[in-house]
């Protein structure tokens, strides 16, 4: 979307997440630094209502329990019922299969916009053969263009599948984002973080797939930028910030490098 | 109270927070930060053991359930009884009712020294009709002055509330504390790190209304002397802990900016 | 070991963790900084998969709950059935009933290969008459090497003692580590943090006595690394993990000092 940055720090739009314990806080701060406002509410008293004053709707099953399951699907289905984007990080699907089956639950219970994953993620919900090494990827058998296709159309959603190379399809293009920077896996939390970035540009976008696209390739680009500052992972994770808090369409734009794939 | 900060790192305070998932780390960094001894315990079993070996309880409700909001009112009976300060962070009341409700079941189930929060939380508390963006303030109709002073009144405590200019009240004084930066809230958790610093020093000083303008002030100061010196909000986070560190009363002495208000 | 970083590097064990709310982040960056993959996982239904994937299981009771001891106890189980090493930080212990008898509970149910603690968090396991500020160590009285010593014997473990000086005891070798700086005290998490490092190098190594001492050396020597080229606790942080993620066998080598001590 043209000027996506700018409208997304002009709209400010709140982005309620029910997520993990490990990156909750990074979550929370990257939305910040992009521009929209987190709020984290988890509690089924009031995760309907928070949703319904939110914009986009994030979800991270990283450190799950069967309550905030609940939850989750609650807000889904208030999200649905307002019409306002929800998104999906299956995290550690592959490792147990209590995750599968979570993960399975909340995808039936509501309707989801944007699933994501890394490779073996996506690869096992898409019922590949895949096994999650916790919440690390392990390399897959499977095509992974077809794979996140093909997951678009079962679920007819966008699938994000996060990788070296990241993948967008939402069942028809198919798209490689070829920004980012291998000292973003240094760190903790890239994945989540870029979770909360989709919710944050889909918040304005209605074409999810373009909105997927623009987070991934400008949190890339600020990976590389930081990732030319940084003289280690303390650092480097610092430099992410002002990266990310200094980043301009205007400056971004020549940096970006995104591929249609055929598929 | 003259000298503050250096009783305080000579006192080492233990400061009891039953707090939030998102900001719970840098509540705690804070706190050791400027001196005090953090300790996070919410378990139903033994949050009232820790809070009578504690010299203040700072309680959050970020991110509240039922049974938080439990050990929230057993441990401020607790402090109540040992007559040590409370400290509650209406963290998102005007968002929804559950927060609404939560927030009230607490202040009339024990004493709370300090309410703190921001204009439309605090407005939302003392009565008037505004509405919380998630966690972030909105505009609200009254005057913020006239509304502090009353709260402190009908609730006999002293009412914090931030913002662009951050007030204090004990219902008889009215301050305005004009330190601080806006790039403090390009990160998150700037407000509840405030709470925790105003449990610390009110550890230490009876006047609580003395003590949050004291914590209030250092915190601005700091956060003034960080700003100065980033280039983002990844380096203002890091310098912001460098310059809490290396504060001392002399150095934030001539950079205090406090105004008594007519009311 | 010799080469033990590097070893760690290549082989990337899976660390579970069952963890504390407010360091969880650190307790998972701090291992992938070191070259191990963090997974935090507490889920009762999901908690013993996880660890029979995993190599090491870190527990760590600093937020404890009945629910996460329940979790605690079951993964440890699993951890012993599959003969993976078991740390457990007591976290606390000394300060209340309930950690104390919950730390009991863990210890009675399921073998612990390594219990980490501060000197008066171990002094209270052992049995002394100790009390713990929250989580911070108060003075003991005991001689400190002889109780790491005993209750190593006692409960057929290695201990690790962590204070100005870390101790580690398997029952018949006491040794002394003197690497690490007092800036590590002026953050909050370092003390987590070491139990996840122990627990990454323990993975690779069945001589837990010598795991320990490898993980507090190289995280001390990263500290004082990191303490040479910082100006508060913010920088500090930053340049611990930039030095962390730097370290080599090489480099550490010859500013590792340990003593090992008769008693």
């Amino acid at each position: 979307m043209k000027d996506a940055l700018k409208k997304l720090r002009e709209t400010k739009p709140l982005v309620h997440h029910i997520t993990n314990w490990v990156t909750i806080y990074d979550c929370a701060n990257i939305t910040r630094a992009f521009g929209g406002l987190p709020v984290m509410a988890h509690a089924v008293e009031e995760c309907a209502d928070m949703t319904k004053i939110s914009s986009a709707l994030v979800l991270n099953i990283g450190t799950l329990t069967s309550e905030l399951i609940e939850s989750m699907i609650i807000s889904a289905k208030a999200a649905n019922e307002k019409q306002i984007p929800v998104v999906l990080d299956i995290v550690g699907v592959g490792a147990t299969q209590f995750r599968n089956q979570m993960a399975a639950k909340i995808l039936d219970s509501a309707h989801v916009d944007i699933i994501k994953g890394n490779y073996s993620e996506i690869a096992k919900l898409a019922g590949e053969n895949a096994r999650t090494k916790g919440v690390e990827a392990t390399s897959i058998n499977a095509d992974p263009f077809w794979l996140a296709k093909n997951l678009a159309i079962s679920r007819s959603c966008t699938v994000v599948m996060t990788g070296k190379e990241d993948i967008v399809s939402d069942g028809s293009g198919i798209f490689s984002i070829k920004n980012g920077h291998s000292e973003m896996g240094s760190i903790v939390g890239t994945g989540c973080m870029a979770a909360s970035i989709i919710g944050s540009f889909a918040a304005l976008n209605d074409d999810f797939c373009d909105a997927a696209i623009d987070a991934l390739s400008f949190f890339g680009v600020a990976g590389e930028l930081a990732a030319a500052k940084s003289t280690g992972s303390g650092s480097f994770k610092m430099h992410l910030y002002d990266e990310v808090s200094g980043l301009t369409d205007e400056k971004a734009g020549p940096m970006i490098n995104i591929e249609s794939v055929d598929g």
